[in-house]
């Protein structure tokens, strides 16, 4: 079953850094590295300066890449509380943008993405990296290396997606058999 | 001292409801209840769309009331971690706005608001109603009365604002004062 090339940009969000990796290809055919960065803002200025330096980075990064798909991190709150909360802000930022251009976005958790890329939901950074360097062909480790999680987020959601549609395409076959067998 | 009078949009920050209280006045004289309501989205929605949602209906608030400051309700994660990743969220989206605008924005701890117009910082909230009622000259509680805290953080706002330039004419007095002494 031939899968669609499809153009990924995955949002690895936070305030202080906010990676940023896009990645082209289809499930089953080789991925290719687009683009990779960090958008930093300092924690020295005002929240709402924050989340508005990032907005407007994020919507140059959209600007430039047009994906097809916006991949965020899902932010659960398990650590440090203040952390957390902006991520949280980051992530609704980037879902916010992927809305108002009508961007579908799909969600990972740090787990399914590891699990995705190392086969280990329990895979450490290093781990991580490395499959991301052989899954893009990469000469060597992405820079900056705050970029990795987001690149591997978007390894994860085309190959999630390529699962999705061959469960999808599976569904449809099977009903199609049933619907004629019930038609005898 | 006078004090000038602000229109202060104050934002109970919410993904499924989030309260809007306009309060216009100054520390010091009457205050007047300009505008109220509550911003709702479904929980069945994705998440991407709620934000939009909140988004374009901040928005209208924002042009039609075209506030002098923005006040949101500091958020913490005590309780529900589910829920405070949206009310962060939420609060997220009011401040890129009011940044987008140049509208100065302050936030304020719940036991803030409460102290400010109680007295007392562990008031309930029927007691918190039945201030935001007598401070606004109002026949009855504000509907919908999830708007109430809206209404308490605008008018936190105008008299902590009153407190901090009173403070600050104060120091300015004093600085003057000395610089003359020094000079003598």
């Amino acid at each position: 079953m031939s899968q669609e090339r499809m153009k990924v940009l995955g949002v690895d969000p936070g305030l202080t850094r906010c990676g940023i990796g896009v990645v082209v290809g289809a499930p089953g055919s080789p991925l290719s590295l687009s683009g990779v960065g960090v958008i930093h803002t300092s924690a020295s200025a005002p929240l709402e300066q924050r989340l508005l330096q990032l907005e407007s980075e994020l919507t140059k990064w959209l600007d430039q890449y047009d994906p097809d798909v916006i991949a965020v991190e899902r932010v659960f709150s398990q650590h440090n509380v203040r952390t957390v909360m902006g991520t949280g802000q980051a992530a609704g930022i980037a879902l916010l943008l992927a809305a108002k251009r009508g961007i579908p976005v799909m969600m990972h958790t740090p787990s399914e993405v590891k699990a995705a890329v190392t086969g280990n939901g329990r895979a450490n950074k290093t781990q991580v990296a490395q499959m991301v360097v052989r899954i893009l062909s990469l000469k060597e480790a992405p820079k900056p290396v705050d970029s990795t999680d987001a690149l591997a987020l978007a390894i994860c959601n085309i190959w999630r997606a390529g699962a999705t549609s061959k469960i999808q395409a599976a569904l449809k076959q099977e009903k199609t058999r049933v619907a004629k067998l019930v038609k005898k």
